[in-house]
């Protein structure tokens, strides 16, 4: 369930995007400053390890005595499996209920901690810009900034990138 | 596989990478303008619609009727699969027989085109920089950045970033 709350500067409990308890998100929901706090998972050893098996099965992700003896200190989730779970939490808080066409892109994936079994992730979400698509008027940007937190509100991943979401009051 | 190619402007078949065949890839042996090409990877329909069901359960990754009336015109795989496709050719081909240590992070991840079910995909990364590590001197940084190809050769996945290796000739 998302937690919606106002930027950092002003620390008030409003809700910061309004509409999205009441119909699907689009793009004129989304306003520069607004801060979207939500996601609560938990990654299990099982699932680091299948995930690693199938996309990045470099020792340090799927070996615990060969990740105790790397520069990450023992078993970690791939950097992408960390991506991939943010991706859902963002799929469940606001995606799946929203006008969402997809991303062009991202920039500025950090790792910035190793993800450990048992740890369990949330998600601040900041709006950094909002702009209509030039050659796609129906279509609006939305540039956001992601900041990834284990139980211990240590930051594990930030990422910034473009979301892509369908116009509310433009004809299709 | 991997192919080992001389950069662009000098069509020639020297390898790049020499050392590989022989021996562990450390730091030493990435050097800025090598090109290496390799992978070839087909994704299935339902390992698309698994990966979605898992991290990325937009309609257009998990639904044939809705992708077709999306922007992606059609089913395709969330752009963290292709991501996590193009890590697994990176590790088969390079990394796991390295001394890699990782990765701090990754920029300009650009989504390009639509990856379908039943596409092949390969791998061209280019070194662009590379640096030893002012606080580690023990762990050398390679910038590349990696273009992803499907079998008509078109573009589908843009990203640059930094790999840690570590050296061969440093004491541990």
């Amino acid at each position: 369930m998302a937690r919606f709350v106002v930027p950092r500067p002003s620390r008030h409990t409003r809700p910061g995007l309004p509409r999205m308890a009441r119909m699907t998100t689009a793009f004129e929901d989304f306003h520069v400053g607004q801060v979207l706090e939500f996601g609560s998972r938990t990654v299990s050893k099982d699932e680091i390890l299948a995930f690693a098996a199938d996309f990045d099965p470099q020792p340090f992700h799927l070996d615990e005595a060969a990740a105790a003896d790397s520069v990450l200190g023992g078993l970690s989730a791939s950097g992408w499996h960390t991506c991939a779970m943010t991706m859902r939490m963002m799929c469940d808080a606001y995606l799946l209920d929203s006008t969402s066409q997809g991303s062009p892109g991202l920039e500025n994936i950090r790792w910035l901690r190793p993800v450990r079994p048992g740890d369990t992730l949330h998600v601040r979400m900041t709006i950094l810009e909002t702009r209509v698509s030039k050659s796609r008027p129906h279509i609006g940007l939305v540039r956001s900034s992601w900041e990834v937190f284990n139980q211990h509100d240590e930051i594990v991943l930030q990422m910034e990138g473009w979301g892509m979401f369908g116009r509310r009051d433009m004809p299709t």
